[in-house]
């Protein structure tokens, strides 16, 4: 606590995420792509003319954007590109949820967005999920200064086909709905076509999962113009450059090699179903997940012990602390090997 | 316009960068180094484990803190490290200068910081220059939310020495004085050794100008645990990984080589010192500058003129639209040859 803080700044509560351990350890708790970036990030790297650096990079990275178009079927018009996702969502907070109305979101969803509302004043509405812990759309309401949630959602995997997002859009129509598809590419159905006929719908989505790219930070959205321009000022408002020029390159790599994008998410999916059935016969209850994580609960045996349990054998799994989740755990999805070894682990510590 | 805006939104008035050409100019106008990075950035960028980009970066990026501190004489715990020192700036008016008093800074600086008053509802207080055109420190009050100002400033190039800077410190002691050194290195005094005495002093900096990185993004601030503490808690609140595992590799490497930094900014202010001359022959005048650009105006030739003159001929340069500043050029420092071509080219215009 200090005097010279902002009073707002006292009262905040940061999103925690998850553990970067420095010793070496099988990694499942922060969602990252097991499998290597495309292998023409290499060559960028590689190849980069490092006099290129001394120079500000191009501020509306129009390169990437066009890229990004051409691979998700809009226009460069379209497309935005933020420091990750998060960035992405933290600038749509201000351009589009400061109405004076309350924010509504599922009670269970990405963490950070409850923090954006502290940050950015904004009240927030949690809406119970389903009896089948899916987001419940018939929830929303249309006196709200809008709607976000994760498609699938974080944590719990599960994801909603794109005409139940067409029957939300049908009835929520003059406040913006933000769907995050950070983990649409693993047997998600993207919102994105939605975008042509819904000039209120922003879709989010990310290089840091699909296109193993967490530690380049690189996100976009996609929407009509005149949401993009809204995230344009405010953009051009808080940072003119938030994407550097080697990102921008290694991100127009990534998109250039579908190939590889196709086979690693494939191979997450086929891993995802297989460790779920194993799971499942050691007595774990998991729910039907469409993202590159499982979230698994035990009858008898209890979440936060487990995870302990794991740790201490090496292996990094996400434990939530909230009411609702405390008896669960998160796990995502590794290599097939890595996989093995959680089962394996689990089912010694499941005797 | 858009009914999806956020009130605020609507008024926002971006923040206008100098232009990005996309044909081959001579570029004197966004400050940027015409000398290249530090040799081993290269190296950086050719053995980087591509790998290591599938996992998040450290989301406290401790390794280039920690190299930061070593070069800066302070403890880790004393710095931050942001997106740019745009983006360290915009946490900086969240975290601190949100009291609902005034934020003061002089009439003329950079032009950035009217922006983020707007966009986080800060009144500011423009406090005139002095008749030299330098910061009139004495005009800093102590019933302000903070004050803020470039040292040395922009785009005017006067620096203060380290000991003026002590003495308004002495005075403003109840809010945060932040002092913006994106240029200090090219022979202005740094305040960072005041920090150690001043628990509300924040120094900025940036890894664009003196290091050759303005396209890899990297800023810091160093002040006292509480204001690093008070920057961390809205960074944690807004985006968690702001720098990526690449641009901290690269920082660091650039921290490394301190021969190759202390021969670029030499240059540039060898250079900068004989263009000074230079263009006072032909009957400019030229604002003393500590920084890597110079103020110049003419009186008996038009600035706007001389702008559209320059860009004809292939050089670029930065002419304000301001009441104040119309009739002025700030020119960058570029290489020995491309300051030839500009007051070879200046001569030929004021034939």
């Amino acid at each position: 606590m200090s005097k010279f803080w902002s009073p707002k700044v006292r009262e905040l509560t940061p999103y925690v995420p998850g553990e970067q351990p420095r010793k070496r350890l099988i990694k499942l708790n922060t969602n990252e792509n097991p499998y290597p970036p495309a292998p023409g990030v290499e060559a960028v790297l590689r190849e980069f003319p490092v006099d290129h650096l001394r120079r500000y990079p191009d501020p509306d990275s129009s390169a990437l954007r066009a890229a990004l178009a051409g691979e998700l079927g809009v226009e460069p018009q379209q497309v935005f590109v933020g420091n990750g996702s998060d960035e992405i969502l933290a600038l749509a907070f201000q351009a589009f949820f400061c109405h004076g109305r309350p924010l509504e979101m599922p009670e269970v969803t990405y963490s950070f967005y409850p923090v954006y509302c502290r940050l950015f004043d904004v009240t927030r509405r949690a809406l119970p999920l389903d009896a089948q812990w899916r987001v419940d759309l018939e929830a929303f309401t249309t006196d709200s200064s809008g709607a976000i949630f994760a498609n699938p959602n974080a944590p719990t995997g599960h994801g909603h086909a794109r005409q139940a997002i067409q029957g939300l859009l049908s009835r929520v129509k003059d406040s913006v709905v933000l769907i995050d598809e950070a983990y649409a590419d693993f047997g998600g159905e993207s919102a994105i076509p939605l975008v042509a006929e819904h000039d209120n719908l922003l879709v989010t989505g990310t290089f840091s999962k699909s296109r193993s790219l967490a530690g380049l930070r690189l996100g976009y959205a996609v929407g009509s113009r005149e949401l993009i321009e809204g995230l344009e000022r405010v953009k051009d408002s808080f940072n003119s450059y938030p994407i550097d020029s080697l990102a921008s390159a290694v991100g127009i790599a990534s998109l250039e090699d579908r190939q590889h994008f196709e086979a690693c998410r494939e191979a997450v999916i086929t891993t995802r179903e297989r460790t779920r059935e194993r799971l499942e016969s050691l007595g774990f209850q998991v729910l039907p997940s469409k993202a590159n994580f499982l979230l698994v609960s035990h009858a008898s045996l209890d979440a936060a012990q487990l995870f302990v349990g794991l740790r201490e054998r090496g292996i990094l799994v996400r434990h939530f602390n909230t009411e609702m989740l405390n008896n669960h755990l998160r796990i995502s999805i590794g290599t097939e090997d890595e996989m093995d070894s959680l089962v394996e682990t689990l089912e010694s510590l499941c005797r």
